[in-house]
């Protein structure tokens, strides 16, 4: 990932391109839904997914009939995930803009046949959205680990794109009387809605994740 | 869209397929980024983009030079919308979902050339992303319409998928030990960042959107 492939080089606006593992991580860790696009019968499709990351990995999961999984495997495919943290509000409709933060990933799907490291990235993905639950909840049994597809997508070939900060308007247009600035967004969590009776644990009252 | 195509026909979980026309255009019409997947090289590609849906089309807008809406151009294309609703906590790690609402839509972009409907098209974009801004800031110019590319994709062939409501556990796990439950989310909008002295317009301070 230090170098970027010719086609994770951004074409368009390359400032905003990051393309440091750290920051690549940092969003794929933050996101809980990921944007996966594969080729259904040669025609691109999107659908969005859960995941998560281990190491320069991605895992994604789903029956063993997914479509779209197994149409990733030994194919090209490319995920996405985006974070949105703004509305940028601009002086001229041209320049207005988001802040957000996003990972694009080009790679193959390689689906994980090993029962042990298919357990280790399903525990992965529970950790992932609700890290502590995978200590407390029912674990996977071997008929659960044997109808659920695990597929493996190196981070290999991905780059990050941040958008942060004010609106910026040509100079011509900073006196337009109109209010400019950033509507910052955040997602805001709970109150949890309990199925049963038990305590609810702190690892979902308490739960965050980003900024 | 009355009929959904053989393609939008959800093969898994069917009882989450949702095809009439209002419940796609309110998932559309909530979101705020979209997820387009496209053919870059034979090799499919997906990216984050801003939309806006007017009637049975969704318009995206960018660059003249940007790679991916070109590359919609006359070609098969996949959009995505996904509102995220929460995390539910089941009893087994096999039984843990999100609750969320998705629209994917299969189609071929189609360039706008047509300066009344690109300007129009821009129009709505703003709108979408914040309704009464268009009317007071600066409206595009010829210049700014010339160097945009507006594509424009049917929701002909396009479906919803919803799920909501309380983990569904298996018989023999609902006496397992652990909390169960959902962690609703929303997006927290605010406060409002200025990058000028003007009076903060009340579409910024009271805005919202969905839930």
């Amino acid at each position: 990932m230090a170098a970027p492939s010719e086609r994770t080089t951004l074409r368009r606006l390359p400032a905003r391109g990051r393309y440091d593992r750290d920051t690549v991580h940092a969003i794929l860790d933050e996101g809980l839904i990921c944007h996966l696009a594969f080729l259904d019968d040669g025609r691109p499709a999107v659908m969005p997914t859960g995941y998560a990351r281990v190491g320069d990995s991605l895992y994604l999961h789903g029956s063993r009939k997914n479509h779209a999984l197994l149409a990733t495997i030994g194919c090209d495919c490319s995920v996405e995930v985006s974070l949105l943290d703004g509305i940028v509000l601009a002086r001229s409709a041209f320049s207005h803009s988001f802040n957000y933060r996003s990972v694009v990933i080009l790679g193959r799907g390689e689906e994980v046949v090993n029962d042990r490291e298919k357990a280790k990235a399903l525990e992965a993905i529970v950790e992932h959205i609700v890290p502590g639950r995978s200590a407390e909840c029912r674990a996977p049994n071997q008929k659960e680990i044997d109808a659920t597809l695990v597929v493996k997508i190196s981070l290999e070939e991905s780059s990050a794109k941040v958008r942060s900060g004010p609106p910026h308007d040509d100079r011509e247009d900073m006196e337009f009387p109109v209010w400019a600035g950033v509507l910052p967004v955040r997602l805001k969590w709970g109150p949890a809605e309990a199925d049963n009776d038990r305590p609810t644990p702190e690892y979902v009252t308490k739960y965050r994740r980003g900024r």
